[in-house]
């Protein structure tokens, strides 16, 4: 019988991708590190997917549809598909964080709808 | 029109759920803080979610399918729904882990295949 789990022990790197690593079937997961004052050099949305970001480390900020929005360690965000989005270091620290790609509309029960105690 | 993002800055809490609080329609995502030598004091699977781990800070383990698997700060961890799992702060330090529940199979395109770069 195939085993219910996979486990992957991260290196430091700027950006882990786990979708493969861990055989995903519900969502891309990725660790990303942007060193002080650096940033995705570019502007994306998405055509299915919601992304949510978690901060680890540090600080940064986003710009999504113009809007500037500071974030530091704790700090979550949900994007949906059409938010156009770029992240950004802050210029006297760099930002460790985890971005999660989902379905947007895909979640069905979850927590007490979804689990089996046994 | 409406914005196309939510944010929180989370407390210290043993646990906080982003679901509601971010108004997310892909995942269930938690974060969750086990005090040394604390456990989650039940055994659980899931019906349709594929459930991702990933250790935050400290270490710890879980039990999954009767399997012992070591965890520390890094560590990522797929379990398939018919997985049986418990989780586990070490003897000598706490465990801060984020759970991300997503539906087994939902996820269609990612990253380049879903990303509209603007």
């Amino acid at each position: 019988m195939a085993k219910n789990f996979d486990k992957i022990s991260l290196k430091d790197a700027p950006r882990s991708e786990l979708h493969d690593a861990l055989k995903l079937t519900g969502a891309e997961v990725s660790i990303n590190v942007l060193p002080q004052g650096a940033s995705v050099p570019f502007v994306h949305s998405h055509r299915k997917n919601e992304e949510i970001y978690g901060i680890l480390e540090g600080k940064g900020y986003a710009l999504i549809d113009g809007e500037k929005i500071q974030l530091a360690a704790g700090d979550w965000l949900r994007i949906s598909p059409a938010g156009a989005r770029r992240f950004f270091a802050a210029d006297d620290s760099a930002v460790k964080y985890v971005c999660i790609q989902v379905k947007a509309g895909s979640l069905e029960g979850y927590t007490a709808d979804d689990a089996e105690i046994k």
